[in-house]
């Protein structure tokens, strides 16, 4: 099979032809269509992403196509079905931990998608609607996970319910829409008044530029009726966390997920306290969560679809961050 | 009746005779047996806590005395019930907000507990056991009911669960019983030997001394197995949280009440993301949470109590920092 | 003022006049707009609704007007506003009880909604949008809370779940619309094809005729791919709760709120345990979640609206079954 | 190796000499050193157990021992290590299914642990402490699990919670043991006073003899302060679950685990519904659930210990029902 490597960070990435695959015992092998790029991966191939990390790797967690083989012992899945995999396929379901971290695709000593064929847990792997593309597929694991964990893994939303996203980016748009088929009223955010009415069309009720307004968790409280949201995703930590503070009502809840303004940095843990405030930790979710999210019947918003010839062109086009919704790869 | 009240920050309480309050509509009078101290009461006394304050305020949230008056339509007291009050004694029971953290005594405009009497909703106050004295009761209102919301709050701790205290003052001294009433294995910490040795007196399974070992997180990691403890109960902030971040495991909760080094500070974001962590917020609690603090029957420790015209020197002793558990004034 | 008195249970509701209300302390008073009909009250009616009860009760419980008077210590409400009013006006927030329940309008000793004005705590009332009618806001207090409560007040329905409502009576229709408005996938039953329609009109998925599909529970499971559903709202009691429990999926969901077949009988407890369904009463909810019910937004179903003089003819067309969401009475 | 196998219902075990197991990818082997006895095998036995039953199935669910084998692909298990077994090893942690259930040990199609060695996944063992003997480590599966999955798997209870157990069978007993170490108030209830004394050997705060009271739910009632108890523990089934739901007050919980008065019968539904009861159907739980319940650190209560040749007779020391705590056989 073709795959894509990583190799020194300011040089193109690697593309190889190797064995293809084998199913171990509780394995398929997937096919894979269809891949999607996060955030994550950028900071992956700078190698900047947590600890250890194997130099070679093949890059990026997300990734659709048709099982091809089933390994000994799978009952459950069968040749030709279209799946998704789970961004750790061994986190099954329950509670998080290191191990299941460590299982994550296209980062640390884990290769990914970005090749014509994986071989994965079969509990990993996820079936979606007939009528999706590979590239909609492709989009839930990473970005479409987060989102729901974000939104429902935690006291949940309601119909009737405040929800701040912020930016435009994969999670955000995810969230906006996932909120918006709970019946929450969402209010976008966006530095750019183009992607905002892009917002809007997907549903959000309420738009603030924050490059106009700096100010935008005040602004956000005052639409809420004075009292603040209900529920903010924060995708940017320190540098965004305390205008979320500032917007989140008492008892509220802050689903952190970002890392775009950094790991670290100067936070108001006095609002944290004061407000009685849950800031609560989102790293992607498990394969439950990702069947659950997939039944919503929320289809992603597909940015732009490059060639598998054109992964570099892809990553360029993320780094420039002009997207909204997902970048795909088109791999078979 | 006689009272306390606020003066200039350098200038000592103002003992002044004021008239006896009467009980409104649905209020009863407490005729005040005894009070504690906490922290907040040293920042309210420097006019630092949150927002706007009464410059002459009657300070101190944690009362406990005989009901001797009661209002129209109060059926459920009766004269001469031993009570303590709820520390916001308008927030009975359900969700937290603005308009509840406004009722708090002893800060904003709403005079406190250094009095002789006080006139208070009759659903804002508690009864407590024959056999406790009205300081232990008066221990509760606030530390007590901070360490009950953070352990049993959120997701709540079991039998076996791991539980992280930090230092040995009011909030974390009752986390570290009501753990150990819950079947917790209890970390404690402290700058101080012979205050980990009264911890251990009190339960606490493992002490770490943090002034000779700074990395407390890790170790406190370590003693669990390495996989990191259920709970940590944060009452340091932003001087503290990062530790507290190493400490707890993946998926695990930090409960943040304290401000002991800051309203705010520089977080490690990126830990509580990768992590998967809940930081949770409490602020205080409600009255019915403080019933269900006294019901576990647990018996405040008390540090020393001063006379009422000892209350300066009460708020030395605090500001001193060489206390273990609550520091009570008896008032008659 | 005028109001109906319960009398001879045989014999029509009483007309009476009545000296206006006063509010109390911390009450306003309601000028009654619009009230509308549950089951409940034709129970209450035949004196049949759980312990003993007032013979010259005023009944219904579920109204909404505007306030004309304010007493002392409010200072949140206003004359003028539009507001409905809690089921238990007592009940704000926070854990259920006796005394709350026994705070119930319209049934045991507590008058209810059947004239002309009614004195209730101020923090018990809701105001609701203004593009909202009188008959609209009154359809909420029992039926609306007690449908909200089931499908919010547990484990949480999201985007995707699937759920069944048994018929199509006021509950059940606020539960469909609930649902719906929530992301859900709604299948609804009924035993008449016409109900079904409308039924599918405001949004169900899938719909059952009870009466020609008697293992409606069977075919319920069957369209969730077999596995069962997330949720049943079960408003018939022991005649409906087998079904129901072979519908709900192992670890799912039912809301019990209905009394509609009796009482009490003959339960497959074991399917209960081998399924480990969480069998959760229902008894409608605080005023907390009539004010998060009516943020939904979801406008209630009326079927009918009567005129006050037509009160007794209102009732005979709730005893008749033929009705698909609320019976409202128009008051003034 | 030599095992027991079911023969027609009327006649003993069986004792056979068969191969021994062999690890498939994934598995270990364990060498059973003890089991021990739950009412459910006794049902299994008679092959009234749920659906179909293979006749000459392994008996009995619990078993504990000293893996003896390693599979293909297990990394994080060692010979030699003592461990006990998952009732259902497939299911390691997450939401309860069908498949789960169906990979329950010793009933069904799925042989148990009635025999020197069983083949099981690896995720589905769990270490037990040093100091526990195998039947200590054997008494957790089922009936530990079980009651585990109660007292924490819903609500949860605290200090100060007040808990009633009916009876002072397996699960029953642990429950106890937990709800002390979790600092709840227990009441028991038994037939017998010698049953009840151990009872409050092992911590209970109130005992009933239901023989002597019949109306024990209303006693339970009473000593809980006329409020009811949060929480019962309901073993009994049709027969017992009405005055379980007398007993618990209004908002609180009945965990349904038992079948001792059979599959199903009339249940007062409308108290259910009036009370805003949950009815929680526990079915065991999870590995994590034993990995949970064994580091609360409590000693089961081991009733008697029979030799493996007395597999018989102890099944007959279960049928007459004068045990108190778990039954157990020494395998080797």
């Amino acid at each position: 099979m073709r795959a894509y490597r990583l190799t020194d960070t300011d040089r193109p990435l690697l593309l190889v032809e190797e064995p293809d695959p084998l199913p171990g015992p509780g394995e398929v092998v997937v096919d894979l269509k269809a891949a999607t790029l996060n955030y994550r991966d950028t900071i992956v191939r700078q190698g900047r992403y947590g600890g250890a990390q194997r130099a070679d790797l093949i890059p990026l967690s997300d990734g659709a196509g048709v099982i091809s083989a089933i390994g000994e012992g799978v009952t459950d899945r069968r040749i030709g079905e279209r799946v998704t995999i789970g961004f750790m396929p061994n986190w099954i379901d329950g509670a998080f931990s290191v191990t299941k971290q460590a299982g994550a695709l296209g980062g640390g000593f884990v290769d990914g998608v970005l090749a014509e064929r994986i071989a994965v847990p079969a509990s990993g792997v996820v079936p979606f609607p007939d009528a999706w593309s590979f590239e909609e597929a492709a989009a839930y694991p990473c970005a479409g996970v987060t989102a729901w964990a974000c939104l429902f893994g935690g006291g949940g939303i309601r119909p009737g319910s405040s929800v701040l996203v912020e930016g435009t980016g994969g999670v955000s748009t995810f969230a906006l829409q996932l909120a918006k088929a709970a019946g929450a009223q969402v209010i976008a955010t966006s530095s750019s008044d183009a992607k905002l009415e892009r917002a809007r069309a997907l549903g959000a009720d309420e738009l603030i530029n924050y490059r106009t307004t700096p100010g935008w968790g005040t602004r956000a409280a005052e639409i809420s009726g004075g009292a603040g949201v209900d529920f903010v995703l924060d995708v940017g930590g320190p540098g965004t966390l305390d205008q979320a503070l500032i917007a989140v009502r008492y008892g509220g809840e802050v689903a952190l997920v970002g890392v775009l303004t950094g790991f670290g940095g100067p936070v108001n843990t006095g609002a944290i306290l004061m407000k009685a405030v849950a800031v609560r930790g989102v790293y992607v979710g498990a394969v439950a969560d990702l069947r659950a999210a997939i039944a919503s019947g929320v289809r992603p918003v597909i940015d732009e679809v490059f060639a598998f010839d054109q992964a570099d062109v892809a990553f360029a086009h993320l780094r420039g961050a002009g997207h909204q919704g997902k970048i795909a790869i088109r791999i078979a």
